[in-house]
């Protein structure tokens, strides 16, 4: 049977050859781990996966959750899959072994979630947001609001969510309106609406815990004044034991296009003044927490709109094998047999691209991942600071790249099915939907844009992009001891030489006070940028390959053939169309700067 | 109140200034019209599209026709919008006039028929199909036919289908297995499956007019042994009543992603046995008759695309202007008023992407149509040649252009929508949804791309391709005459260039045999050719902004200046982006040719 959530070999290929998952194991923090507890809970992970995630995946999509007297039904598929997943582990997959955890290393719980997220992206949600709440009170919190609240999302008994958006704000966090008023007993009570907050009700825990950004009566203006708290569904008493009802409603849910097994939800906070919320951390930081677990959310939605192009692909490659039709240009003949699809060059073309989209995306999302590592158990503070460095400039890459390019590699499957691609008897067409989520929420591709350009580039002296900078040249410089890889290195250089400068006159024009004009092409800035990070992923991707075709196993060949034509795919046909981008950047073109409102 | 539908001024700008719909009242057939009957046909289009068409657009998206006892069953909304379009003469709008037609040129009819497809793409099909089916009889019927099919067609009492398609053989025709056996009273009887029938069951008219390609018995293999069918719903009685049912049935519906309110259906002719049927024109001359109606069919699928991008653009450009959110990067006080999006310039470069896509692909929608009078209407039969030798090539440019470019528009406005864009509250993501199908039905655009590639440019020894080149010179030529628009002329001039070297190696590499290496990146062929249709109507419409400019009313300088900025910006942005594509096919590029099966 054809794989259907990923390639096993490919994701093998990624950890033990690519990126050196078992050097991981050296490490104090996972040294009881081995290759063989790695893929024993891969295997675990794409067995529930297949079991109990992809199987409702469409009814998901056609039964979406029910606003029923106050709270949200859902179908039953999904308590039993999300419970298999905490049962097994996964939920806690990073987690110290004493806290209950399986102490693995980022990089292979996000490579066993990716089957997940593959398998059904809307019920793996739940534990996804579970585990970004729950990270935060673990960074945050004080011990009482861990014990109470953080050990049973540990334990799979509550789960959470991330309340930040406001209907007249919504990426602006500035202009939040949420209120919080110290209450005598050193709590708060929240009063304020919340939009878009997904799993904000649902019926597979005891209780859900929400992450509420709100303002204190004394905050300054801006994103300064915003502060984080815990709000409850249920209040919770001192032995753990559940209290009243708290005063949190749902005032309704959304209903997407995709996505749409999760609870998408409008939620009031304190309608009846009664909401209690306790305070995580300090007054007025919560938007600095909040971006410390940023990263790990971007490269969650990252990673999610990767596994949707990725079950695409596999769907679309499979089907144009099967399905044949017509005959080549060359032989039209109708006597003679049709040919399989695939055996159509423009089919070829579809499959090719997609799969230098997902591959590449998937590459870089589990290269982060392993970044995430760097920074917790590499041996030195400089070095695991600089780890940190480099991931907080890609993370912009991370999140937007797959969102554009994993939905441009949907609509291609869907067009290979042609009139079946976009029935609904099919299932590219809902993983389209799905994906078209991912440009959004989480941040647009113009926020992670202005964050790249505005921000991200010159953090900390710009020490990110001078690593990622030697880093790719190092890659060009080794890529050259191959000459099979010089039409693969050179529009990689050529592309790299022309952005840093670029790169360097848009910084000046920052420094100069030109803020309006130097940002108002960032969008082409970031998709140039993307373009480089994954044509570099791709050369290290084909000297791998190269590696492997001179000392591996004959029966490999096909697989490391298959990269080397993706990574010539991208670096030739993709790489080199971003000189036109690089030349509008060039120019400080203001063409979309000067169009004015009255013209349109 | 702002338009929803299409920017009035814009038609005007189209049919009164670019495209001169005024001239054709001098031709004999027209000599009864003038504007005021031009625009009053369309102020009631556009006032049945407002009152009875949109209202229930996303109706028929959330209700789709269900499957019940053998037949399909619609909203009821359906009926009075479709029933008030014939009443108004919509079905007939180029019919003569003493065949109960408004005789109008059709460059009218597609400019009013836009408005239903802008307001509700679902229910415009049904007339749309009928239009179809019923200029097949008309142009290849006999008498009796018409007497007894094609006049209540006309009448609005009767309604068409086109089914081509078959499960095993998709788009390869050649393949269809349907046969058709002579029968004694010289009537056929019809045997097969086809699906992906449009409108194949409904309960809007008496009757169903199938029209059905099948192979006779001694029919030469492949597309020369198609012959053509009107198999009806229910037989017609020799005085016009109707008769038994016919064996013909409703196997079942498809479900789709978009377009939901158009029945699609799978429909099984002769399962007992005694389905009857007539044969249309000649025997075996079956796709010949149904490939002179394609230009009808991809022109209409290529206004559907564009109106579904038109609308999507209209939103989001009405929600840019009313939604306030952040302040504009030079502008961070937080205690400062929130700027509405359109202040943002990634939020412009969204819009003015989408009013370039949407108007440049409008605008050659209405000029192909235009085409179809030059067709029909222009003094010589020489002159008529000309004009559909140039309608032949560009038609495959009109179908998949606006099928890929608008629904990128499409996009767009979701993403300008943010978290709104993808809920269903709101109405862009069906756009997208709708638009999605327009891609493929009619011809994938692998197909368009093959059939201009290996058919169109060397039709009637290349003299469309010369009639082309031609126009786009002589527009490059009246461009100059504005030194204003030399940055806008020059890249079109530029990409022409090597467009017409690449083209003549290109036919020269299948004269000499080397087929299917010349065709195996027609897909980027197809879009740089685009390209430069697209780019050739841009600068058309700023030679007539400047004229505007220069001698028009002051209140109208916003809109050319619009115009003009679209302009720079398709031209600039988008046209020489298309280098590098060229490039790829100078060099014969094989990465794609080359991707075995094996490797993926």
């Amino acid at each position: 049977m054809s794989e259907t959530l990923l390639s096993s070999r490919n994701l093998a290929f990624e950890l033990y050859e690519v990126l050196d998952a078992e050097a991981l194991t050296q490490r104090p923090r996972f040294a009881d781990h081995n290759r063989e507890t790695f893929d024993a809970a891969i295997a675990t992970a794409r067995s529930i996966a297949e079991e109990l995630f992809a199987p409702h995946n469409r009814k998901n999509d056609e039964h979406e959750p029910q606003y029923v007297d106050g709270t949200a039904e859902l179908i039953p598929e999904i308590k039993p899959a999300v419970d298999a997943f905490i049962e097994a582990g996964f939920q806690n997959a990073t987690r110290d072994f004493e806290h209950g955890g399986m102490q693995l290393p980022n990089l292979l719980s996000r490579a066993c979630f990716a089957h997940f997220q593959s398998a059904n992206i809307a019920t793996s949600s739940y534990p996804m947001l579970t585990m970004g709440a729950s990270h935060l009170i673990e960074s945050f919190g004080d011990e009482n609001q861990k014990r109470r609240f953080l050990q049973p999302m540990i334990d799979g008994r509550f789960f959470g969510t991330m309340a930040l958006t406001e209907p007249h704000a919504g990426s602006s966090l500035a202009d939040i309106r949420t209120r919080a008023e110290p209450h005598a007993d050193g709590s708060y009570r929240i009063k304020g609406n919340k939009i878009f907050i997904s799993a904000g009700d649902h019926p597979l825990s005891e209780n859900i815990v929400h992450m509420v950004l709100a303002k204190l009566p004394d905050a300054p203006p801006g994103v300064k004044g915003i502060s984080l708290f815990i709000v409850p569904k249920f209040l919770v008493n001192d032995d753990g034991s559940l209290g009243k009802r708290n005063d949190v409603t749902l005032a309704g849910l959304f209903h997407k296009m995709g996505w749409r097994g999760t609870t998408s939800t409008a939620l009031n906070f304190g309608d009846n003044g009664e909401c209690v919320g306790y305070l995580v951390g300090k007054p007025h930081h919560g938007l600095a927490y909040m971006f410390q677990m940023m990263n790990e959310a971007r490269i969650g939605v990252g990673m999610g709109a990767i596994m949707l192009g990725y079950a695409g692909y596999l769907y679309s490659l499979e089907y144009a094998r099967q399905r044949p039709q017509g005959r080549l240009p060359d032989g039209k003949d109708p006597s003679s047999p049709m040919v399989p699809i695939i055996g159509h060059t423009d089919v070829r073309r579809m499959l090719l691209t997609q799969k230098a989209y997902v591959e590449g995306a998937f590459d870089l999302g589990l290269y982060s991942a392993r970044l995430v590592d760097d920074c917790e158990t590499l041996a030195t503070e400089e070095e695991r600071k600089q780890a940190l460095e480099l991931l907080d400039l890609l993370t912009p890459i991370v999140k937007s790249w797959p969102s554009e390019f994993c939905l441009k590699a949907n609509e291609l499957a869907i067009q290979i099915l042609g009139g079946h691609g976009y029935t609904r008897e099919y299932p590219v067409e809902q993983y389209y939907r799905d994906n078209r989520l991912n440009p959004i929420h989480e941040g647009t591709h113009g926020i992670q844009s202005l964050d790249l350009l505005g921000r991200k580039l010159t953090q900390n002296g710009g020490a990110g992009l001078k690593q990622l900078t030697r880093l790719i040249q190092g890659t060009c410089q080794r890529a050259g001891a191959f000459s099979s890889l010089d039409a693969l290195r050179q529009p990689l250089e050529q592309l790299m030489s022309r952005l840093q400068a670029v790169t360097l006159a848009l910084l000046g024009d920052l420094m100069a006070g030109k803020v309006n004009q130097a940002l108002a092409n960032s969008a082409l800035y970031l998709k140039v940028f993307g373009h480089a990070v994954i044509g570099w992923r791709w050369l290290e991707q084909a000297i791998r390959a190269e590696e492997g075709l001179a000392s591996g196993n004959p029966a490999d060949a096909d697989f490391y053939r298959g990269k080397l034509q993706a990574a010539r795919y991208f670096l030739t046909w993709e790489v080199p169309a971003c000189h036109h981008d690089l030349a509008i950047l060039e120019t400080r073109d203001d063409t979309c700067l000067a169009m004015q409102d009255a013209w349109f």
